[in-house]
């Protein structure tokens, strides 16, 4: 039982809902929805993505002989017949990975037979909650520090395994360079950058040797890290060697920075490094970095040419989750309202049209309105990507994913690329849409309760 | 390639050092210790979890042959060849999981040629970092409401799969009843909860009808989810419902509230069921709870039985990361010393010696210390886990080890149980490891500017 593809990682109310449901016979046609409820504090957009990996799920859901063996004696016997031949047969509209989004967009829709839309829930949202957090988080940076290296290190204390590997590829997706996780290269073909732990340098008896051991193993990469001891100290000796290595052709390429003061450090460092010759020798700098440490390091004009970040983008610590839900929509041909308070949802399967400035093809303002609502123009964004549970549109690699992201970037107005929360963007709900949501609580007699909403 | 037990899913650094050990014949034994250097704001202790993930992933450690021949145009042959025999035959030292631990006290080491010692930092990292990081979030709930039912509900956002179940596993050793994730069940035989999600009650017509579908069908556990529409007026449906049911012989052992003011909600509710005649009826809440929204609302008296913490658990929401560290402590029989500013650790093999009250039987103290300094008595905290590669104690059972830690604490001293920060539990670094750094740093000239951490 992989967790990755069991489809034992979900819930457990899923299981206990699917056996009610197959004994009402509620197996007609259902539409939920995946979107945001909310931005975190002080955003101004996020980024879609998992898609890739939630459609990889779909098309190969079944239960094991195994898993079906563990369900055996705790459900009745008619769910595990169902379980059995479990295929999933339903249509999937979403976002593209990459597309910029607001709170109450579907990035997701699945329009299925209730009980297979219900049993894909937990994992539905369990990847495209976090890659669409990681990638959302990694836009900032690169926003922050358009023109630097941008190299994932958060690996060590990414949340568990996938965490990791799906973090690599959602900043990727973002606009980073590369990842130092080795299976995202595998896997992904994601470039992957390293240098050296201080271990290594610890382990040898002395730095300077510890330098030229690892420039002669890697002479066409030499990063030397240069902050286990003392980091000038250290640039002095990087200069030192440099000329015993250059006679045996091999040139350094950067030296890496990971503690302390690194805007200091990186002054003195270039300075050390340009009086010795070496001015082509770039700075790398790493150590609990975020957007907010880019941006002021950047603005105080440390010469550092590229970043590692750690923990900060694989966690994505100032808001390590998102707002995001799954709801039914529509079932047997009626749309459906959750009235919780402070949770109330928006009825129907949905699309977001967006509009473009002509003059300067920056985003001007998305309209949520109902899929049958043909009265609007502008770009939708909620595209069919599954029928009856095959893919549809073929695969687009993650190199072209990217560069859509890079592009959708420079439609983004300029007050949204900064680190601060603007104005929020326009994302009008429309009045057909309202007219479904006003209805609906109508006929419920729940309408005086909630016209605030309205 | 599975991300969870793929060698690969290491950081890329890890490889190019090992190829620099091999060509310099550096296969000596290494001694890394992993430790956090600060508790997260707030807190008062951590709990040490994740090492049955870390054995098991030591123990497994191979190479598959797809693996090796994704690396093999990457690095050299001899590099190659290694890795071909790979297996980790080292020794590893560790805080049993529960144990109650504190900044720069040891929670693991590993004692193995340098290049095995090395490659596996990474995932070590990534496992025991998670794990101990929600555990130690778990602990919290735990000790705010100490009677109540606590489930984890947090698989859908937490950071991937493996967070998911871990997550479970975590916060199941730290005290927790049980869990949503059924692979958790599955996989650790935790004990498994589930109501229906709101989605149930949208698609059936009214909720009575939902309410009576789901009692029928779940007769042992009618649990009913009653804020779809309207709390109170759905309490009054189960009440003019539980007559029904019981000429039938089904009783209504709980409710469940998920949003709005839960702590109004659950008084009235909690009269309602007592003057309908069901006064044993539980009361289940849920909705963005952590551990301070439990404690508010015990504190308020509300009538509430059980809690299910999702996000803010399964994330470690205030805290999403610890500063967790694995140094190199010695190598080649010498002690090594990291000395990166505000990064400094303590060098040599460690051991922690934990002595009790012997009134009351609560912790008083701690030392760190050598582990060849024999001058301390108390709990050595530290030990033998795993020789040459081979797993020595046994497996001990996860519900042996929730035991053991709630029997940890209960040897908290009282102000160390509070959700707020206590004064801080002495830590003390013994004169022979003060001694010993001191020595490493005058042996490398290092002495005047370290002398503040003395």
């Amino acid at each position: 039982m992989n967790p990755l593809s069991s489809p034992l990682m979900t819930d457990n109310y899923q299981f206990m809902m699917l056996q009610s449901y197959l004994e009402q016979g509620m197996e007609e046609t259902a539409v939920f929805e995946l979107f945001v409820r909310k931005l975190p504090p002080g955003r101004n957009f996020m980024i879609a993505a998992g898609l890739e990996q939630a459609l990889n799920f779909l098309e190969n859901l079944r239960f094991s002989p195994e898993e079906l063996a563990w369900l055996a004696p705790r459900f009745p016997s008619t769910l595990i017949a169902y379980l059995e031949e479990f295929r999933f047969t339903g249509d999937v509209h979403a976002m593209p990975e990459g597309t910029i989004f607001f709170p109450d967009e579907p990035i997701l829709r699945i329009t299925a037979a209730l009980p297979q839309a219900q049993l894909i829930e937990s994992r539905m949202m369990n990847l495209l909650h976090f890659e669409t957090l990681i990638a959302s988080k990694a836009a900032r940076s690169v926003l922050a520090a358009p023109d630097k290296l941008l190299v994932d290190f958060g690996m060590r204390r990414a949340h568990g395994a996938e965490a990791g590997l799906l973090a690599a590829r959602a900043s990727y997706l973002a606009g980073f360079s590369g990842t130092a996780t080795v299976l995202a290269g595998a896997l992904y073909g994601i470039a992957l950058f390293g240098t050296t732990a201080h271990s290594y340098i610890q382990a040898h008896e002395d730095e300077t040797t510890a330098f030229e051991h690892f420039a002669r193993c890697h002479p066409d990469n030499v990063i030397l890290l240069i902050d286990t001891y003392d980091t000038e100290a250290a640039a002095d000796k990087v200069v030192a060697l440099a000329p015993k290595l250059g006679a045996d052709g091999i040139g350094i390429k950067g030296v890496r920075l990971d503690s302390g003061d690194l805007a200091m450090h990186a002054r003195q460092v270039r300075k050390i490094l340009d009086e010795g010759g070496l001015e082509n020798t770039f700075i790398f700098a790493s150590g609990n970095l975020d957007e907010y440490r880019l941006h002021a390091l950047l603005a105080s004009g440390a010469p550092i040419d590229g970043f590692g970040i750690g923990t900060a983008l694989d966690v994505s610590s100032d808001a390590p989750s998102l707002d995001c839900a799954y709801k039914l929509q529509e079932y047997a041909g009626k749309a459906r309202r959750k009235r919780s308070e402070g949770k109330v949802t928006w009825p129907g399967r949905k699309q977001v049209y967006r509009k473009y400035d002509s003059a300067d093809g920056c985003m001007m303002r998305d309209v949520v309105t109902l899929e049958e609502d043909n009265s609007y123009d502008g770009e939708p964004l909620v595209i069919p990507v599954m029928v009856a549970g095959e893919r549809i549109n073929g695969n687009v690699g993650l190199d072209e994913m990217r560069r859509r992201t890079l592009a959708n970037y420079a439609r983004l107005p300029s007050q949204m690329t900064a680190l601060e929360a603007a104005h929020a963007y326009p994302v009008e709900i429309s009045p057909s849409l309202r007219a479904l949501a006003k209805q609906l609580d109508e006929d419920s007699g729940a309408f005086s309760h909630l016209t605030q909403t309205l």
